[in-house]
């Protein structure tokens, strides 16, 4: 296999794959310490994951959310990217193979994240949206859009409603969130821009397999979301799973079906794991690791952010899939990493500290869980939009972010609803000259 | 044929193909107009053209310079979109065949625009970018990005040179302005993004075949602009034309070879005429009318912008290919629509007001031609900055662009490098899928 092309450096290498909320951490920490420190990730930018709802429902643009690697730490000494995918681990020769070819490593670091976990249902799979990717997010916009596009065009109310209806499934922060997006477009955006629709049709379910929406906040969080979504109007369906869906009919555990053309999946994750590792892999696809975040059976590998599983006597089914335990667990490796390079032995144990979870519904309608409050509506909104625009990499970023959230709190709008596709431009542009 | 569904109204229709300067202005100038008025594109949001270079170049991003046509005319009563293409005009049934079915129409306005013409080259037009569509944009942008990922895998110096080596091939505006923004990013942006890379090694080549860049604009500015492009370290070729491009050699008419993996073509516009018409295309595909914008031989069928041919006495070849051209017209048309409403026969004649032009070539590098005042320079640097901030549909992106150019001013920055693929990483994941 070719090399990617490393160049050389008198320390040693850390190579880190994967640059969400843990990987950038790590980069960011990294700063100073005497280690080349290469990142891996098979885009060019960070996401920020947790605003991808509002891309997909035409509230913010992509380029707020996503921060180009190269811009972030292009002044940054000790860093090399590298645009690729990593294929396989070879642990043995401490090497990795890529797309762009093999890359030796003294430390490497995996925070590849999680995936869709579609439960081995293939067909759900492969007809339904997901939400992990800024690509997957200007899918799903152009899909909403474009099914109105669509629905002006149908004089057959079932087939109208199928274009105009909406089925969501998991009822965590995602699903919750994407919900009361859509309910708002719904009231607030749509019966302008499609006169000739009745919106009456439109709507919007939510289907949780468990008793409650956001089952991993507190009771209070939970009940009050609900209330929010069926004032909202949005369609909760509770202790309800989803048996199969055929790209037009949803069929559900109770036996009810629900005819829509749009499914969006976000009713699990799984780690997604590099091969090569197979037996610190556990069967949801994390990495086991311990305390310090060492992939079990490997001194010099490690796994950080929703991958890794830390399994210790406190935790044995390791920390949630946020954000927060994957910046602390960079945090806290990069530490070791800069007591490794001392050659001080006495490495610090991952602690998490729990700083509390939130969600948002709709204007002046979120849940925050601190350890020390619990609240909802206006103030929990406030602290939810403060939280999301501090925790947004880049001013500029933050900047129009809070001028979207700002113009859209007094005139109700969504400004992006904007269909772009440039591949399929592309390819029909490309038909068009060959029939000529 | 099925319908495209446009609901029934109690005055006559008139539909407009293509929401570029003429049908927009077209559209709005119709607002209280006795009139039906359908609005037929293939994208669902207008694109200003003129700023489709800064996408292209990282320096804005997509969604401020385009915008969505629903919500420009959501709350105008007498407005209908229709997201097709029009494949067909029947004249003699007064209907246009699109791809969401059959519309009738009482008046058609052809608004079509240019296209962009490669005078018969295929290869040129298979391996090359152009730069009319925000699609467009987005690929090049990505194809530039890219190129520099793979160049800093490359140890072969030839190679490397052909992914950092630019062609661009016309030395109009778009052409000088596309030189002009890859030599800020030489200098400012891509040395700290890529320090593996020796950006001496980047050259950007403008070809134009006559022997000025800026051919339409007065001596001096073309001179200025010249000068410019010069310091800035692009390579000017003029009276030189590009004879072929097989996707890495570029052959040029005096026989010299530029290797190059990214050619531009700049170098040529022509009309954009629909099927149904043929006895008023022009060889140039433009399409003639009189001066009252009709088509040559019809009555109830008009062509403004970019498409319109308006030969008179005065204008035997009609007028530049321009935004002001597309825009007058357009209003010129809306007032002569509400004579015939008022059934006045005494339409008003289109007069074409020449507001001047102008061109920027890079921070504090324009050059503006008026009427009454020629110059070039910072001033006319914050004159091109003016127009076409208030020529940008929407305070939201005004404001945005506004933003981006002030912060990059101060910090010489452009903000969007982003790689964003969506078609391509979903096949890419199905692909994946498909294996396991």
């Amino acid at each position: 296999m070719k090399s990617a092309q490393i160049p050389n450096s008198s320390f040693p290498r850390i190579v880190i794959v994967g640059g969400g909320f843990a990987g950038l951490e790590l980069v960011k920490s990294l700063k100073n310490a005497p280690y080349q420190v290469v990142l891996i990730d098979r885009h060019n930018h960070h996401t920020f994951q947790p605003l991808l709802y509002q891309v997909a429902t035409s509230g913010l643009e992509t380029s707020s959310i996503i921060y180009p690697f190269r811009k972030a730490f292009g002044k940054q000494n000790n860093f090399i990217f590298r645009l690729a995918e990593v294929q396989k681990i070879i642990p043995e020769k401490q090497l990795i193979e890529t797309s762009v070819g093999e890359i030796y490593y003294d430390f490497l670091v995996l925070a590849t994240g999680a995936t869709t976990n579609y439960y081995g249902m293939k067909e759900i799979q492969e007809k339904s949206f997901a939400l992990k990717t800024i690509e997957d997010a200007i899918r799903l916009r152009n899909q909403i859009l474009k099914n109105l596009e669509e629905a002006v065009l149908v004089s057959d109310e079932q087939e109208r409603n199928s274009l105009m209806d909406y089925v969501i499934v998991g009822g965590g922060p995602t699903g919750v969130e994407v919900a009361g997006a859509l309910a708002e477009l719904k009231k607030h955006v749509f019966p302008t821009d499609y006169r000739e629709l009745n919106f009456v049709e439109m709507d919007i379910h939510l289907i949780e397999a468990s008793p409650k929406v956001l089952g991993a906040m507190s009771e209070k969080s939970s009940e009050k979301a609900l209330k929010y979504l069926q004032e909202m109007g949005v369609k909760v369906h509770l202790g309800v799973a989803v048996k199969n869906y055929d790209g037009k009919v949803v069929e559900l555990s109770n036996g009810e079906k629900i005819i829509s053309r749009t499914l969006l999946w976000a009713a699990g994750v799984a780690g997604n794991p590099i091969e090569g590792i197979a037996k610190a892999v556990l069967p949801n696809g994390r990495v086991k690791t311990n305390a310090y975040n060492q992939v079990e059976g490997y001194e010099n590998i490690f796994a950080i952010g929703d991958l890794a599983c830390v399994v210790t006597p406190e935790t044995p089914k390791g920390h949630p899939m946020l954000a927060q335990p994957a910046i602390q667990q960079a945090k806290n490796l990069a530490k070791n990493f800069k007591k490794i390079a001392k050659k001080e032995n006495s490495l610090i144990p991952f602690r998490y500290k729990d700083l509390g979870s939130m969600a948002t519904v709709g204007r002046n309608k979120a849940v925050v869980d601190l350890s020390f409050a619990k609240f909802q509506g206006f103030f929990a909104w406030l602290v939810w939009i403060f939280v999301h625009l501090m925790a947004l990499v880049g001013f500029r970023n933050r900047f129009f972010v809070f001028w979207e959230w700002l113009v859209s709190y007094f005139n109700y709008d969504k400004s992006n609803r904007l269909i772009i596709e440039p591949q399929r431009t592309q390819e029909h542009h490309i038909n068009k000259e060959n029939t000529q």
